[in-house]
């Protein structure tokens, strides 16, 4: 099974692909796809779901995993995102493909097993768990892949996280 | 000239099409976009782009206005509104139709001319301005004729409101 798994924004979306397969997992690619503060804010949204839509091509996806949005202060950025997120979930659900959300928190523990884990031991973790030669970048590419894996640890109560 | 004014949300959609032409607004067609707390989010925002894409195909807008969102308390319903606004906007890009907003006090002041004016005066003046029989239900088209308007009588500055 190929996950597609999304660290959502709007400056930068982060992807990452991994197979899993006999409780194995594989990192088939991962990457961002920026947009610029400079390009109208309704253009970057365009960008954001033409480029994730040749991404689903690509790689063909079983299932899509994407991080779920916390904020407790700015509301504007809340929004700004909340936007580009609603683009890339429109984006899967036009391919048909079943879509899963996971908190923070819960990547965290799936990964690494320890809920307040920091962003440098994430990205370890996840180069150890894919076995990459060295940690990948940028960090919205390395939450993408950790988005991934964390889905892929969650099959037996994936359907909890369904949306 | 047909503008089409939208008031964003996820549950309701409000849309209303107004003609602008010679300095005279008519009223077109306005109505909501409904979608269920019990359909799947992801779903919702399908409806809501599908349902869109129709308007924009059957009433060939021009221009597209849309309210720009405030939240000052809840972050969690900003997000999920934000989702929806962010399909929304991607729906007229995808259109190629030009898009501006407005927001909440500057289409009151566009309307009646005063920006504290309450949801009833709001009412009364686009059933008045738009000539029609009866006040628009539900609120929500009302709203998005309201943004119709305040598009149309912003014309000699609207590049302002361009996003």
């Amino acid at each position: 099974m190929i996950v597609l798994g999304i660290d959502p924004g709007i400056a930068l979306m982060g992807y990452g692909v991994v197979e899993f397969k006999s409780n194995r997992v594989k990192m088939i690619e991962y990457g961002v796809v920026s947009t610029s503060s400079k390009t109208r804010t309704t253009q970057r949204l365009k960008i954001l779901y033409d480029n994730l839509n040749d991404i689903i091509n690509e790689y063909k996806p079983d299932e899509f995993a994407i991080e779920e949005l916390f904020f407790n202060k700015n509301v504007k950025t809340a929004i700004e995102v909340g936007h580009a997120r609603g683009v890339q979930v429109l984006c899967a659900e036009n391919n048909n493909l079943p879509i899963y959300e996971y908190t923070p928190l819960q990547i965290k523990q799936a990964i690494t097993g320890y809920g307040r884990a920091d962003k440098k031991q994430m990205q370890l973790t996840v180069k150890t768990l894919l076995n990459l030669d060295k940690l990948p970048r940028p960090d919205d590419a390395a939450d993408a892949l950790a988005v991934s894996l964390c889905h892929c640890f969650s099959q037996r109560f994936k359907e909890e996280f369904r949306i």
